[in-house]
């Protein structure tokens, strides 16, 4: 059993909650409501920011210059690659750029980052790249079971895209546990957190659409 | 008007936010629930073992060994002083050290703490100090304003401890505005945040006793 | 006058110092012992290595995307482009990839990669900046100096390499002064001790010589 | 064999060259010249400084409250207590409290105590601790070896108040191994630089006299 295998088993009520949230069903079959949808792409387009200074961080912290150079790579992945990607996705879904950049940060969405980000600081690289796990294995996971399910890549699921995307490849890494695991559960209870913020605030629009259409 | 003054004129709306959340109101006619408190009470331990941990980073950042020694007799009353009154605080609304040290840390004591850690490690005292301010200058400034109010300090109220224990001394310091009136922001929404979140267990339990005490 | 400018002028005993040493004489002119560049070449590139990491942690420090996307240039520039020319330029002097690697660090450029590393995690971005600008800023300042120099790009110059790699385009940025003066005069004092370090070891090797040539 | 005794095992070389310098037995038979000592003690303060940061980066870094109060009396051990001592006995060597202020660093202060907080910084708590270990077991190591030496604690030993405030007690901690050797080695190196320095002054000192008494 890999490392990342034995976190996950450690952290695995966390993990599921993650993982079989909801929200990911619904991005399956296309039933989430499209004010969590864009609610979450807002909130995820502040995110990349973070995680790009969390793997600048790791260059920071590498011990060898290996490990630097895979850093940097995923560094200039997020800064040139992704961030376009999901400024394009957002673009499809009515979002400009101006949109994503005068957002207010959600709780969710601060806990998550700066608690990565201290983790890191607070620890070593090993302590970091833990910290970025759920993240970096979850949603390629996450991805590629979705990508299974009957109709989620149909043209009629208006979350295909996002499924596409990151139904891509893994990532793997060496151990030191207990504290680590402390960390990942964390981490991985603050991505569960991430998608509810997401889903609350589609639930709330929905709400308001049932109320303001009921006769009074 | 002095750098703090300033800050506050300009962050005025999320500074009343804070200031004047009705959890202070309840503090002070002893309206608000126990369950609200307790939960706030286990929070704020976590959020002082953080913050101890932000005044240590001052030490760390100081410029001058006249800074170093003033963060660090912050640093001394928070873990000699402060933490040692919040647990005996806390023993007397019948929550055990025990209770404190396993409490999972909410997403809203989370978001606050590492957002100050990482706007500190980011920037330099100065914003540090900025981002520390809204709970250094506010806890002093609502404190005093709850004592003057009428049965605030009266044996009757359950809360008239908390109130006494922060009617103490504000702070101040020098200016680079603008980045500096940012973090303060975001850092007085996030105490906002935390008395939502406070509020918020005390809702949940009262609506929950109400209906399990409603005829089915 | 910019910036950097004002810098300068407020350092101008340390710019000198460090600008016009004897050892970037000796490259222009070509008197330079083979053993002075040699060590300095060694230590340079175990040098590259921590201001890659100081460019990774300017991207951490970063308040703007914009900012970020710079420094991870800056970054990416250092750990793409120039390592690998250094690599080059060393292999022409005989020193191969295990001889950089293994070298052990000299306590000149420990002093200076570290006190950049802590003077920029101590304080911010700008901060960061400054401490790296003596690098940034002086090396071209310096390599356009030599370069006009009569015989200096002259095939029988040995270090005329060097002088066409970093006779480049310099470098500028706003303000906060003093901290940030001393913050400049310390790098710069560091960068004239390097040279100095590669000066001593081609004096020692020197005296060396004429030591063993000399009838006993 | 403990964790440090294994440590100081595989730094055997580094270890001895560090604890068994010149200047230290210079302290024990009174031999070392004055200029030496006094710019070792010149140093040693701003050294210290940066050791207080160190350990405040230690309450930073400490996963646990126990560990984060086990720092904090370290830190203030150094800024209430040693800092203290050592400015006395500064004023016993004829240098104020403005000499140590002004003097400007030098190298081989800058390289170790830059070297240890970045080693801190970068790697977890256990690395920082390991950076700071040759320091905190090495004094308390050489001042009792030097104390049981004839005529150390005498009278007319002008440096026997030095031996007796490092004839303390030693310290402790666990493990994971190459990667802590490898900062342990390196911190104990610059320990021994650091003697190197005040050595070096001595000499030169010397050598001037002998140079100014000598018949032209």
């Amino acid at each position: 059993m890999s490392f990342f295998e034995r976190l996950k088993a450690a952290a695995s009520a966390e993990w599921r909650a993650y993982t079989e949230h909801p929200f990911t069903n619904g991005l399956a079959d296309g039933s989430l409501t499209e004010a969590a949808f864009r609610h979450y792409l807002v909130q995820d387009y502040l995110f990349l920011i973070e995680f790009a200074r969390a793997y600048a961080l790791a260059v920071y912290k590498s011990p060898r210059l290996a490990d630097m150079r895979e850093a940097a790579a995923g560094l200039s992945a997020i800064l040139d690659v992704e961030m376009n990607l999901h400024v394009k996705l957002c673009a499809g879904w009515g979002l400009s750029p101006g949109d994503l950049e005068q957002a207010p940060p959600a709780v969710e969405m601060l806990a998550y980052t700066r608690y990565v980000l201290d983790a890191g600081m607070r620890g070593d690289l090993l302590a970091l790249k833990v910290a970025l796990a759920p993240c970096v294995i979850g949603y390629a996971e996450i991805a590629t079971r979705l990508a299974a399910r009957p109709g989620a890549q149909a043209a009629t699921n208006p979350y295909r895209v996002w499924i596409a995307e990151y139904a891509g490849a893994p990532y793997a890494t060496p151990a030191r546990e207990a504290e680590l695991i402390a960390i990942f559960k964390e981490a991985t209870r603050l991505e569960a957190d991430f998608w509810e913020m997401g889903w609350r605030a589609g639930e709330e629009t929905t709400r308001q659409r049932v109320m303001s259409t009921q006769p009074s």
